[in-house]
C-alpha cells in the first residue's frame, strides 16, 4: 500500500512509530501496536502501528520524528507500507511469560531489540514484570548483564588492576563516592566511576559531582582522565556502557519495580573492565533493603554474579536509617564533600563510611589494614589533592573553595517545638521535601539537617534548614513538610506507628536508583 | 506551572495524553508516564505525560484529541498544570505484581480507570501480565465480572427467564449463532445474542451477520428488536456492555495472552440479563483449547463462575478440528448460513452444531428432548421465518436470498495434485490465507472448501476456493498458500510431522476471540 507521509513532529523518546487511519490499518491487517515495514528510495524501516481516526486521513501515514530523521523524509512523499512480522524477541519475552527460562542467545535478542527501539511498550512492561514475577536466575542475570556489556561501549584502559565501587542507592545525602574516589585513586589503585543521576532521590552522584566540575564525558575523555589521574566521577548516560538499562528504566519506574537491579550494575562494572568491586548495600526503614537479612541475600548473588563476569564481588552492608551526613541536594551536597575531605567538617559518617569502603577494596588488592590507609590518606589531604586533580582533568575549577558554591537563596528553618532527643529521620519525607523545593533540577535546592538520629535537642533548636532557589518551590516543600514529619523528637520512644481503621492503601515510598 | 496550549492533532485511543518539553518535565517533578492535572477556567484533567526534546517547546504543552475534546480546548491557552499523584488503582496493579490476591473494591477502582483512559498502556500491560503469570482465582473473576458490568450498559427486559449461547471461538467458519438463535428465538425462548467482531480470525459472527442485516444496534434499539422478535444478532461494540473489555484486549493483543477470557465472557452475559447459559468450547488443535481434558477444567471454571453471577452454565465440548462448514470469510459465511437454515445445503456439521447448542438450551430451560425440537424447527422452516423477522427487525431486507450476497469476484482454486483422502485441514493457514485475501475487512473475501477430512480425493480435484474483492489481495493469498500447506492429502498418514534441526522458535497462532 502507498501512503502519503504526515510529519507529525512529535517524539517517542527512541521507537519508531507511524500513525495509520483506521481503514487502512484493516486493509493492510493490522491494528494498534502491530509492526509495518516502511520502504522509501531503498531505505527501510520497521514501525509500530498508532491508529487514528480523525486525525490522520485515509491514504497519509502520520511519522514521528524519530522515524523521519531515520529514512531522511520531508514530508509529502509517497512510501510503501506493508505488514511486517513482530521481531523473535516477541517470542522470547512470551516464552519468559509462560514461566520459562530464557537463554543467552534470546536475551541478548530481546536487549538488542531494546536497545535499537523495536520493541513496544507494551511488550517492554510484559517483560519487565515477568522478569519481577517468576523472578530470573542467576543465569539468566549473568546473560543479561552480559547482553548489556554486549549492545554497549566499553571502557579500555590498559593497566592490570582496575577497581571499582557502587552503592545500590536509597539513603539520602550519600556522597561517599567523593570521597573514596580520591583515596582509592590517591592509594595508586586504578578506579574509572561511572554513576547515574537521581531518578527518585533528591541528588545522584552524577547531579553531586557536577556541582565541582563537568560531568558528561564520552566514553573517549572518560579515558583520558582515568589515565592521567587514576580516577575520575563521571555521569553514566553520555558514555553508554548499557543503553538498554535507561530503557528499562523508563518502564520498571511507573511500576515501581526494579527486576533488573543486579544484571544493571554489574554490567555497567564489567564494561569499565573491573576486577575487583565493592558494593554498599545502605540498610534500614526507607532504604531498598529493609534488613539485614535481605543485605546478606542479595551480597550473596552480587557475589556469585560477579564471580560469573569474572569480577571479585565484595559487599558492605552499610546503616541507612539516617541521611549519611548532613546535606541533602546537589550543591550542597558538593559543599559538604568538599569541606570534609579539606578536614573542615563534621560529617564522621560521612568519613567512616568512605574510609570504610576505600580499606575493603585496598585489602582486597592486596594490602593489609586497608582502613587505616585510607584514613591516612584523607587526613593527610592526598585526597583533597588527588580529588582536585580529577576536578582539573574533567575540566573544573581545581581550586574550587565551598563558598564557591551557590546554595539555594530561599530559606526556611524548622524548628524543634519541644525538648528531648531526636529518635528518628524519615528518608522518605526528607528526600520528598527536597524534591519539592527543586533538587535535583535546582542544584542549589536541598535540605541541610542540624541534628542527626540521638543528638539533644532543646524547644526552639534548628533542626533542618530547606533551601531552594525560587521561592514557589520553597512554599511547596515548606507545604508538604508542615503535613509529613520528617525528624522525630522525644524522651521517650512512642510505640503507636500508625493506627489503621478502614483498609490501608499501602503507598510504599519506591526507590529506583541505579 | 502555567503553560500554553499546542493542539497536537493526534488520538491515543481514549487515553488523555499531555507532551511536555523535557525542561518543564523536570521543573515540574515529573517524567515520561507520570502523571500531571490540568485545569483551565475551572474545567480539571488527569493525563499521562510524555516527554519531547524538540517538538514542544518550553513553556508549551501539547494535547492529543481527547484532552482538547474533554476540555474544550481551541489551542494558544494558557493552562494552569501541576504533578498529580498516581491513582490508587496502580497500587492494586502493584500488589497484584507482588503476587496478591485483589479485593471486589481494589479491581473495580482498577477496571474504572481503565475505562477513563486513567492508566496507561505499561500499567494495563503490567496488571493483564501479573493476572497472566499469577493466575486469577475464581473470587478474582468474579469480582472482574462484576466489575466489568458495573462500569457498562446493561439491558433491562422483562421475561421471566432469558438463555444465552457463546462460543469461546477458535474454529474458522462456525456461524452457528446465525442457526441457532433463529431456533431457540422460535422456541419460545428469549436470546438478547451479542457478538464480536473478529480480532484474530476471518469472521466474527457480528461480521457474518452484518452481510443480511445492521448490527450496530445500540441498546434500546437491541431491546425493542428483542421484545419484539425474542431474539437479535447485534455487535457488541456499540452496546458498550463492558466497555474495559475493549481496552484490555488493546494490551492482550500483542502479547498473545487472554487472562481475562473468563470474566470477559461472563460479564457480557451478565450484562443482558441472562439466567441459563450455553459455553461452546471447540477443541482441537489450532483451536484455543487443544484437548478434552483442558476443556473439562475450562467448563468447570465457566460453571462455578456462573454459578457465582447467579447464571446457569452447561458447557458443550465441540470438535473443532476443521472448520464448521465449508465457508470461511463474512459473505460467504452468511450465504453458506442462509442456504443452510432454508434447506438447500449438505452442511450438516453446521445444522448439527445448530441444533446441539440449541438442544442444550431448550432441555436447561425445562424441556426434554431438546435436539429433537430444535431439529424440528430447523427442518419445518421456522427456523429459517425467525431468521428473517429478526433481520427485518434490525433494519434489513427480510427476503434476502442467497443470491444477493456478493461474494469477491477475484477467485483462484487450489487442486489436489494427488488421489487420496483428505487427512488434515490446518485452520491457522486457512485463516491466514483469508485474511491475507482481505476478510474481514473485504466482506466478500474468503475460503469456500470443497472437500473436508476424510473425503475421497482425486488428483485434480478442486480442494479450495479463495474469494477476494482485488487482486492484490488475491495474489497476496496465494503466494502464502504456495508456501504453507492448507490440505493434506494422501493415502495413508505421514508420521513426520516437521524436523527440528536447531532451537526452535515457538511462533504459535494466537487466537483471540471474544
Amino acid at each position: 500500500m502507498r501512503l502519503r507521509v504526515k510529519l507529525l513532529d512529535l517524539e517517542s523518546g527512541g521507537k519508531f512509530i507511524a500513525v495509520l487511519n483506521r481503514e487502512d490499518a484493516e486493509d493492510l491487517g493490522v491494528t494498534g501496536l502491530s509492526r509495518i515495514k516502511l520502504s522509501y528510495k531503498g531505505k527501510e524501516a520497521t514501525a509500530i502501528v498508532n491508529v487514528a481516526v480523525e486525525s490522520v486521513k485515509r491514504g497519509r501515514i502520520g511519522l514521528y520524528n524519530e522515524v523521519k530523521k531515520y529514512m531522511g523524509l520531508r514530508g509529502e512523499e509517497e512510501i510503501e507500507v506493508e505488514a511486517a512480522h513482530s521481531p523473535l524477541s516477541v517470542y522470547y519475552i512470551r516464552n519468559k511469560l509462560g514461566g520459562r527460562k530464557l537463554t543467552y542467545e534470546e536475551i541478548l535478542e530481546i536487549v538488542r531489540d531494546v536497545v535499537s527501539g523495536n520493541l513496544s511498550e507494551i511488550e517492554m512492561a510484559a517483560f519487565v514484570t515477568a522478569l519481577h514475577t517468576f523472578g530470573l536466575d542467576l543465569d539468566e542475570a549473568t546473560s543479561l548483564s552480559l547482553a548489556m556489556v554486549e549492545t554497549g561501549n566499553k571502557l579500555e584502559i590498559k593497566k592490570p588492576l582496575i577497581v571499582d565501587k557502587h552503592s545500590i542507592g536509597g539513603v539520602p545525602g550519600d556522597k561517599t563516592t567523593l570521597l573514596a574516589v580520591p583515596i582509592i585513586a590517591a592509594s595508586g589503585l586504578t578506579i574509572p566511576k561511572s554513576s547515574s543521576r537521581s531518578i527518585t532521590s533528591a541528588a545522584g552522584t552524577a547531579d553531586r559531582a557536577e556541582v565541582l566540575m563537568p560531568v558528561s564525558l564520552n566514553i573517549e575523555e572518560m579515558r583520558e582522565v582515568v589515565e592521567k589521574t587514576n580516577g575520575c566521577i563521571v555521569w553514566g548516560g553520555t558514555l553508554d556502557l548499557a543503553p538498554a538499562d535507561d530503557m528499562f528504566i523508563r518502564v520498571e519506574h511507573p511500576l515501581s519495580i526494579d527486576p533488573l537491579l543486579l544484571p544493571s550494575i554489574m554490567s555497567k562494572k564489567k564494561a569499565v573492565g573491573a576486577n575487583l568491586l565493592v558494593i554498599d548495600i545502605p540498610t534500614g526503614r526507607g532504604t531498598k533493603i529493609k534488613t539485614i537479612g535481605e543485605a546478606d541475600l542479595l551480597a550473596k548473588d552480587f557475589i556469585e554474579l560477579g564471580r560469573r563476569l569474572d569480577i571479585k564481588v565484595q559487599c558492605a552492608v552499610t546503616y541507612g536509617e539516617q541521611p549519611v551526613g548532613y546535606a541533602i541536594g546537589p550543591a550542597i551536597e558538593a559543599w559538604e564533600a568538599l569541606n570534609t575531605i579539606m578536614g573542615k567538617s563534621q560529617s564522621y559518617d560521612l568519613m567512616d563510611k568512605a574510609v570504610n569502603i576505600a580499606g575493603i577494596l585496598l585489602e582486597m588488592s592486596g594490602k593489609s589494614s586497608g582502613k587505616e590507609i585510607a584514613l591516612e590518606i584523607l587526613n593527610s589531604g592526598k585526597a583533597e589533592s588527588k580529588l582536585r586533580e580529577i576536578i582539573g582533568a574533567q575540566g573544573g575549577d581545581p581550586d574550587v573553595k565551598p563558598d564557591d558554591i551557590a546554595l539555594g537563596s530561599e530559606r526556611f528553618t524548622i524548628r524543634a517545638d519541644k525538648d528531648g532527643v531526636v529518635l528518628w529521620i524519615d528518608n522518605a519525607s526528607l528526600v520528598e521535601t527536597a524534591r519539592l523545593a527543586g533538587a535535583p533540577k535546582d542544584k542549589g535546592a536541598g535540605a541541610l539537617l542540624h541534628k542527626k538520629i540521638g543528638d539533644k535537642v532543646s524547644n526552639g533548636d534548628a533542626l533542618v534548614t530547606l533551601f531552594a532557589e525560587r521561592s514557589t518551590k520553597l512554599q511547596r516543600a515548606i507545604d508538604i513538610f508542615e503535613s509529613v514529619p520528617i525528624i522525630g523528637v522525644g524522651n521517650r520512644m512512642e510505640m503507636l506507628i500508625h493506627e489503621i481503621k478502614e483498609r490501608p492503601v499501602a503507598k510504599k515510598t519506591f526507590v529506583l536508583e541505579r
